[in-house]
């Protein structure tokens, strides 16, 4: 395997250069923290995910999660890792002071993720689950809530899932059917089954913890009539030993990838005595996931990005190594091959890797900026801004990596040709792994969904309002510099184009209705993801221009020309392809709505 | 499992009403045949997939071959699929009468192959193997060696196989190191080790007769240097004994998929004794082997709309059945779940599979229609005619269906949503078996190149003006009918396009070399095929219009409206999207050329 999965040089520039989180130190809720502080967390992420989870990435893939005797095994190094993760006080990084966390800016958490991920993905999933459940129980528990379970989870020693799926209410949480009933001793009994529960059992821990949806007996049907709790496999006696509470684990799904992580089925209350303990209000549990939603589905683009960006590095390595043919100038068939990098159809396969890569760590990136912003805002205008940004990129940043991640990695296995079939090499894993990015945490249909039916017009379209104004500062800093101005004049037309594709869409629903202005989501997410993407070339290629002018040399001078390269690969090759869905949303011809199920048959 | 993986009515339709096979019978060499022959065959062919194909497509996936004391292990079903494909005489349709074969048309014999391959892809190899080994030895070998191979090989007895790709030498053929040695006994002495060889080891038949490229010794360097052998896993001694000859399977590849099929490395010539017998002229191996490549294309692009096809109707048949979420207008939660065929996005995904399958699908027989008419012709203008669009059309049908046939199959996956991730459905199989067809048989970017830097321009631009004509044709039928005038203007608006296009990159040819020129050969070939399945949905769309003007009924009438609105779908989803290829296709910046090694780094 290659030896890098990730660019340090890379995150660097973002982080610093093209983001500047250290603007975020100046804000109070970060002002501890310093570029010092941020590196050395850099740093030692980079050395645990290359000690302990890259050695591991293909090993866990072959010997997947099974079901034996009631419980999931997995890999033997779990548990070292979660422990370890513990320890280093990974899990806590993101969480406030008041309950012993970091208080690190997402931006710097989410880059950690990144790292982890890019090393191995499956592994670092466990971690994630357990900070998304505890974050949940952080926002939204009572203290002796927190007191009870966060310490054990934040060590790594108990897991934490997020129990939202059923069979028969997948994309549809309002039809969640599992049953909480009160009892006078205060916690309610739980009873039903929940299907594709990540990490939803193993023996890597003494403990998992789930933060799941139910329907309190007698509660509204739909979505106002569902509540979260916490629903434990093992409870916590007043002692404070542990004891089954009647939550088996019925199945472990066989995944085409992702596979070092279970997923899995869990039945509650086989005998009328599975405990759980309500979160927060009664009726409120779908609004309580959905305002961790923002940070969820963030997490879902970094990991699709971080595995992508490791395949193109496993790429790049085997394009410089491999040599086959010979340039097409070349007739002699007694010069030597040529390492295939020198192929200008290799070259665009992995500017086009590099291109969807580094556009979305950087877009990614951003919007963790936003969201930090959003909680470190004092004024509510400003943290009412800083939301609304983060909102609407929510979807794109979630959709853009997962899509064109598939895209991306499945270009990396074409440059290894035949051998990039097989198992000798990394990239058939990476593109397994990576499918499952455009479906987990809502579907790319249903984010298109929450872009145009929801984010767009929300607020009275305010947060589109303020991501072009974002864009528009990027483009008037592009126009000042002459070998950028170009690239600032087609990203300004794209930016009208939208606003005028968003305009006729939004008449389409006065006139024809809901299914037909919604029918085309998924296309009108695709032009936004490109158009976004494009904007945080530009503002990369302001960085790395102002660099070169700047009298960047050596190793800088590469980086930054690759930088502007990819910047005009993207501008060249991708953000044109918008012309073809604007044709599409533009058009009055409402084919798929017309399209009659008897009409599929034969 | 679905019930249908391909449609016998769409088969009929393109066969008889679209492309109208029965032109073919009234030609010399067809015409024994008629419409009730090749409906007993396609009869068959169905009946043969179901019973002894289909059952074991999951099966044979999960129980991958594997080398154990020298010999790989196949699934036990394999030897006799085998031998009753050489019973029912599949194996020898498309050979001429002269050797005992069928004289069907391709066309016949490509649809029995879809009609095969779409039921299990893997088992079906074997049998293309055979087929494709066999024809190179009636094409070019000499009568005692048809005597000695055909009959065994075509009885599924003896395993055929194509041994080109060695590890130095994958893509680049001019590169083959396996040197023969003549011996004064008339054979060659065979030493090397070749790789990625399909079935070129099993135990489900007596021997395996490989097709093997080597290099005499003294011969020129490059393509010019090149033989072809056959070289026996068992050589046939006088007294008709089977006896060793030093060939050796020295690997077996565990793959993403299409693992039915073992993919192997060999090894000729560790003791010196491995014996090779040449087919035809000395150096004029790799000349052999393109005269074969056009059928060798058509049949992958032929699996992997086989693959597609079978993948739709398992999404089509989950869309139809599971219930999830409610129309979009739909707000009481008390009503029931609707199935999730009725919501836009999923219509639009079960579209896209549609059109991209059945406009592939009616390309490779229109391409094979041709392949037959150049066989059939006895004029000599004719017969170059209709190679030329043969030939043209060749990369086109390798890879529009296998590249887009991904797309597709990953949108039939999404529509599983987290089921299309596991194994309980066979989504995952079926996106891992079609990913190898943009890479075998020449990977894209050398489709590409194919067509742009050769058959466009080749005998001064003929092959490409009668496609035009040919397209041109279909056009102004359309016109004709007044619902197909709108989508008649726009294909001819592309038309136009492509030979704008064309003409500017033969400019750039002029100006600035072959590698500027030839760096977009990819987009270039994924425009043309754009363009060239629009022609094939007008094509289909002349046909379903003038049946309902004819007073179609029942399912008839929802057969045809399906056809005329995914013939819609496909004008307004995929034909603009050559707009964005077009941009960059006339674009003046080099940026992949001009993209230098040393800036990928970091």
């Amino acid at each position: 395997m290659a030896t890098a999965y990730y660019s340090k040089k890379n995150l660097g520039f973002l982080m610093y250069d093209v983001l500047d989180v250290l603007t975020l130190t100046e804000l109070p809720i970060y002002q501890d923290h310093n570029q010092k502080v941020f590196d050395m967390v850099f740093k030692a992420a980079g050395k645990l995910s290359k000690d302990m989870l890259y050695p591991i990435f293909t090993e866990m893939d072959r010997n997947p999660p099974e079901l034996v005797d009631g419980i999931v095994k997995v890999h033997p190094s779990v548990p070292k890792i979660m422990k370890e993760f513990g320890r280093g006080g990974w899990l806590t990084g993101s969480f406030p002071y008041e309950v012993d966390g970091d208080q690190l800016p997402a931006m710097v958490t989410e880059a950690c993720s990144f790292i982890f991920s890019a090393a191995n993905y499956s592994a670092t999933a466990y971690m994630s689950l357990i900070t998304g459940a505890a974050h949940l129980i952080v926002s939204f528990g009572n203290k002796q809530q927190q007191d009870t379970y966060l310490p054990k989870m934040l060590a790594g020693e108990w897991q934490g899932t997020m129990a939202l799926t059923e069979a028969e209410a997948g994309s549809s949480l309002s039809d969640t059917t599992t049953m909480a009933t009160p009892t006078d001793d205060g916690h309610y009994l739980i009873k039903g089954q929940k299907t594709f529960i990540s990490a939803g059992d193993h023996d890597g821990v003494d403990n998992v913890i789930h933060l799941m949806l139910a329907r309190i007996e007698g509660a509204p049907a739909g979505t106002k009539g569902i509540s979260l709790f916490i629903v434990p496999k093992l409870r916590i006696e007043a002692d404070g030993s542990l004891m089954p509470n009647d939550l088996a684990c019925s199945g472990v799904y066989h995944k085409l990838g992702y596979r070092g992580c279970p997923t899995t089925q869990l039945s509650m209350g086989d005998k009328n005595d599975c405990r759980g303990y309500l979160v927060g209000d009664v009726n409120n549990g779908l609004k309580y996931m959905f305002q961790m939603m923002n940070g969820t589905r963030i997490g879902v683009g970094l990991g699709a990005v971080a595995k992508s960006t490791a395949a193109y590095y496993e790429a790049l390595d085997y394009a410089k190594t491999r040599c086959q043919g010979r340039k097409v100038t070349e007739k002699d068939p007694l010069k030597p091959q040529v390492p295939v990098i020198q192929h200008a159809d290799i070259k665009r396969m992995l500017m086009f890797q590099k291109a969807v890569n580094e556009g979305s760590l950087s877009l990614l990136l951003q919007c963790a900026k936003y969201l930090d912003m959003s909680r470190a805002m004092t004024e509510e205008a400003d943290r009412e801004k800083y939301l609304l940004l983060t909102e609407i990129l929510t979807p794109i940043v979630k959709t853009y990596p997962s899509e064109m991640g598939v895209h991306a990695i499945s270009q990396g296995l074409q440059i290894f040709g035949g051998s990039g079939y097989c198992d000798d090499y990394p990239l058939e894993q990476y593109y397994r792994d990576i499918r499952i990015d455009p479906i987990h945490e809502g579907t790319t249909g249903i984010q298109g969904m929450d872009l145009l039916g929801r984010k767009v017009a929300m607020k009275d379209g305010k947060a589109m309002l303020l991501l072009m104004e974002e864009i528009t500062q990027t483009i008037s800093a592009a126009r000042e510099l002459p070998d950028l101005a170009n690239q600032a004049s087609r990203l300004s037309e794209a930016l009208e184009t939208l606003q005028k594709v968003s305009a006729a869409l939004f008449q389409v629903a006065g006139e024809k209705g809901p299914e037909i202005f919604l029918s085309d989501a998924t296309l009108y997410l695709e032009m936004f993801g490109i158009i976004a993407i494009a904007w945080q070339w530009l503002l990369q290629g302001v960085k790395a221009q102002k660099a070169l002018l700047d009298g960047a040399a050596g190793s800088d001078l590469n980086f930054y020309q690759g930088k502007l390269l990819t910047l005009r690969f993207f501008f060249e090759y991708e953000l044109p392809k918008i012309a073809g869905l604007v044709t599409r949303l533009l058009s009055k011809d409402p084919v798929t709505v017309e399209m009659q199920v008897a009409f599929f048959d034969d």
